[in-house]
């Protein structure tokens, strides 16, 4: 591939990126010229904000081809947009990402490269607050710049690897939130077993299982009762949803440890697995779900703020995590 | 019709029912006549524990008719039994009900009264632990013949009442353990509107929510994180699943209350309603479902004990409420 | 005694009230004569809304007595107030009571009626929201011409009765919020054996254990992890703080049930048995606090809203109740 | 100091160790030469098992002095033992640590070097079934000769740091199990600022907050709602105890963090601080704890099997991790 390598560079002082360890300094081998853009669809203001950004980075970095997703080529058809046919032409031309929408944006972009590597990500909110954006639309030509110019700094966030011998689906495959098995529409419930590095660790009987990353900590887990992790630790969250037990409390394993979910010979329905929220497969008895971290497979995320803690602001702000009862006037 | 009335009488001395007001000295107007008998499918044991019963109740009550369910009148056409065309034959019928299974025994069971009230129910089980059944098959014949003497003590399990102005559900509807609405295999969070007495109470973005009763409140509810309830506290129990918010915490309104919930336009998926775990329908864009607790409506169970509690035996023991750490061999 | 008798009368119109079981409208048997006021210590406002509260009474209502605490009686000499001797002549004499202040002064006056029947209450709130406090102090004027016209509605607050056989506590202690049993500073943590109905139900090691009214829920128990429950449902909330185990759930019995508490000969530690928030004894090897509910020992509430519920506002803006994650700017 | 250096070495295939990073290979430099031995006090089974560790200790190892603590030596004249007068002559002399007794009796000998680090420790349980506890006394002359050997494997159990500015806590002050700031007997919650790297995070009205170690995960943290953390998981877990908010949600932090709690201003009460549930002082307004995690300040535990994982079983055998409702007889 003729991909622009980026560089990913420790800082040598941690104060300086806020001690996050899983932040990096970006740097680009040479300058980038292939950036995908990737936009929420059906919403009038991202199509605005789309078509100025295309227009930007056109005048200002001429050499630079944009790419987007098919349906979006044919929408612009004035735009000087290129696409592709294969998905692997876009996985081996693209330096860089922008996308413009919300989380479900960000997710939907790492669903494209949910079988490969993914180079780094520049995301901009427009209106709607999300949890995985940092950066707001009206500061985009200074954020482009810096990025463009090696001066951005990223937060790796890890993504879980999947793997099945059974071929409803295609392995390995990249979660960035989590993966989850869920009895869906059956009255009854799933019955899955778990083991860690190939020893049982337990049977559950429940609604079903998340395993989640630090950034799906926020997500889905958080609903089902999980705790709130950072980024920056690497661990893989074993999340029950809604549990047959008194007892099932969420659990954190180390990156090194793969954690497998086969289903059980008992469970009377077959379980849907979905990543990332979207349905991949109903599961068959017997099947098992490989889930383990490969090294340099996680999103790199072009952060606000190197020397503060966005996540610190957002699981405040946003989260509203232990919001006081109101008791002044 | 001509079923005999049941009589609930109130006990004068609370302590003679170990003070759980909804526990009743259950006395027959008129000797029985017609039993009827649900029994779980597909068990050997439960096979051959049927035809005892049968065979016990025609020599020993001879006056005495057994109806059961078509496919189990079919199934032994040597044993005299009775059965249906139409459902309303068994409600006027049916004077009294034995359930021999396991907890999803009773729950079919109270799904053929689900739109009508319910006689008095004698639970029997097999093998299997559960938590509404209280009899072990052993003792059947000192179990019945007390029930059939008048010298049974019975708790009035409440219900919930649902109605819905859509066609698509038959009003009134009642449920034993609750009603749930769920997003079901829809990768979105369903978005449901809360009414209490045709207040707004809340916007619930989520899995889904449960409306529980007492007797309930150890089934789905407690797996979604709800508390225990003793069913002698008439009660509707409001339990999230899954939600999208920090601070949303199970709560409990009074019997006196409807809570009415309905689709919300912002909902991005059809949620499904289901009652005792059997899926009814899918929910229309505001549409509402109003539930109420009625009067009488309940479902009259014998009590193995009337001076204890049996519930307290049974949360320790069935759902190893407050199991303690192995600390000694 | 020479109390005017407050009568509670059944609303006939469920609807008219809320539905909620508990409301009463409040009627005088003859015009009241003997008002006790608490206030809040060391607070500039609340003292001139005193003052405010005083003047108007004996202006507009002149053969009214105000009743006072002795150190308001000394720090108000020129008020013309009342106080006692003997908290007796208080209980014999004030017919009704008004609070100002916020849940803590509410809590402080249910204290001086700890051992004994207390009159309805009416409360004022200033600057402070709170729980248990309707009425903001601007329209005190028009609450108190209601409530001396018969033309108030009360919620008949149950309060729990606690009873012991060791000599450190009066029996009987009756309690607003909850009782509750806590390890305190000893650094190991307490075993405590819990009966219901003198049947055992379980072993607590843990913190602590709560005993909670409805009205408590809100309070200790919710931060405990407790179900938020109506103050219509009359019940026993069993919550249990810190627990050494996995398993334990908050569970409701009926009114009509006992609980007794019982410190463990195994706890190393002698905890600590509160009463809404105030240190009320330290427990001894094998005493018991037996905790029940007792008719007509409930705190008359004087409430804002007959038709619609207070509650349901106060536990959406004050407690934040499933409060919404924030994605829209 | 004379001390023998342990050597930690990293093992080159992970799987030997069951994908285990924090799992070290021990080596000492030399024969080891002064072990210390802590045992539980006033536990009969406890003392004789002492007495044959020590006798086989000498028989066998001649060359090895047996250190005890002042009050074991007095009690045990015969049995040639050595003490200390001043802490410090034992940090400088003990190569090794045996322990006998329970967790308590580890988290013991670790609040012995709570200001140093802590030599490799070999634990015996006996009877009493513990989580840090890996081996049974029944095996101890194997255990010890492979120990002794170079043999074994450690895991190195993370400790939090704690400073403070003010006298009456010695900085640093390792905790193995956690720290936690309690409002103690006070009927006041206490109000605690909390702060990540410096920067404003939260306040906390609350009975307290508790800074784990993922090896605390199952201790204090696990009772007051937090997630379970496998301890090769080098992070830090703040979790709240009764918070006064819905929203509270337990929260892990990289090691690399610094958590800092400061009693607020507002705090009505003066909270007590307690390392590994030992009363350490009492908080003043204002006073600032700092939290991190320093390289090599861990403890190395012993552990029984390095290619399975001791915690898996532990989790499931004695926290009863998602232990299923007793459904079959
Ligand atoms: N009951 C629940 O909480 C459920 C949650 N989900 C979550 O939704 C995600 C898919 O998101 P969309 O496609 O946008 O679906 P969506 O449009 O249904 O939105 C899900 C919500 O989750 C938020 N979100 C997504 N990732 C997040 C993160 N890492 N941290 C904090 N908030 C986050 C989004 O902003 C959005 O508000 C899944 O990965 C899953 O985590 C999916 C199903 C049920
Ligand atoms: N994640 C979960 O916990 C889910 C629970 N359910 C529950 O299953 C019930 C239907 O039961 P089945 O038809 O037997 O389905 P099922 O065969 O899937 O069994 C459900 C389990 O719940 C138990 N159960 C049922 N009612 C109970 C009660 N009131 N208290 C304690 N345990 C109870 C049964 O013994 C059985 O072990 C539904 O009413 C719902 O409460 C349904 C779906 C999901
Ligand atoms: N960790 C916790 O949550 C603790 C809570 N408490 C609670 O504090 C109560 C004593 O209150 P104060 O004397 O004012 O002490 P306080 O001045 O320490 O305030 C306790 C807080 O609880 C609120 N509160 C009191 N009763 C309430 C209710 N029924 N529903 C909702 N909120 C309520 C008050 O408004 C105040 O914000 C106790 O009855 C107990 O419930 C006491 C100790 C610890
Ligand atoms: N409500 C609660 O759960 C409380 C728990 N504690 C815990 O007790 C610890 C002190 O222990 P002891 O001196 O033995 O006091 P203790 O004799 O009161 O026992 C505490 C219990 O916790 C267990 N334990 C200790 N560390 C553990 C760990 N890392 N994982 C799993 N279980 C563990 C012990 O085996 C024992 O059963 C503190 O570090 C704190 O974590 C302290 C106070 C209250």
């Amino acid at each position: 591939p003729n991909r622009v390598a980026p560089i990913y560079k420790d800082c040598t002082i941690p104060e300086s990126i806020g001690r996050k360890v899983n932040c990096k300094h970006l740097q680009w081998s040479s300058p980038i010229k292939n950036v995908l853009i990737i936009k929420k669809p059906f919403d009038q203001q991202v199509s605005s904000a789309f078509a100025e950004l295309v227009n930007f980075i056109h005048m200002a970095y001429p050499e630079i081809s944009v790419i987007v997703e098919p349906n979006v080529a044919q929408e612009y058809p004035h735009l000087h947009l290129f696409t592709w046919n294969d998905i692997k032409e876009l996985h081996a031309k693209a330096d860089a990402i922008i996308t413009l929408g919300g989380d479900g944006t960000i997710l939907h972009t790492a669903s494209l490269y949910a079988q490969t590597n993914i180079p780094p990500v520049l995301s901009f909110s427009m209106g709607t607050l999300g949890f995985l954006l940092p950066f707001s639309f009206s500061s985009f030509q200074k954020a482009f710049s810096q990025f463009y110019d090696s001066k951005s700094y990223v937060l790796r966030r890890m993504r879980l690897c999947l793997r099945s011998s059974s071929r409803n689906i295609k392995s390995p495959y990249y979660a960035m939130n989590e993966l989850h098995v869920h009895r869906g529409l059956s009255p009854h419930m799933s019955v899955l077993e778990v083991y860690v590095n190939d020893e049982f660790l337990t049977e559950a009987i429940s609604d079903g299982l998340i395993v989640a990353t630090p950034t799906g900590s926020t997500a889905y887990s958080l609903s089902a009762g999980g705790p709130i992790v950072h980024p920056s630790i690497n661990s893989l969250l074993l999340t029950p949803i809604c549990p047959n037990s008194l007892s099932f409390r969420p659990a954190l394993f180390p990156e090194s440890f793969s954690i497998t979910i086969k289903m059980s010979r008992k469970s009377r329905t077959r379980p849907q697995l979905s990543v990332d929220g979207k349905p991949l497969a109903l599961l068959e008895v017997g099947q098992c779900i490989e889930v383990t971290h490969e090294k340099n497979t996680g999103i790199p995320c072009v952060i606000r703020n190197y020397d503060g803690d966005d996540w610190v602001n957002d699981i405040n702000n946003l989260l509203r995590w232990n919001h006081p009862f109101h008791r002044k006037q």
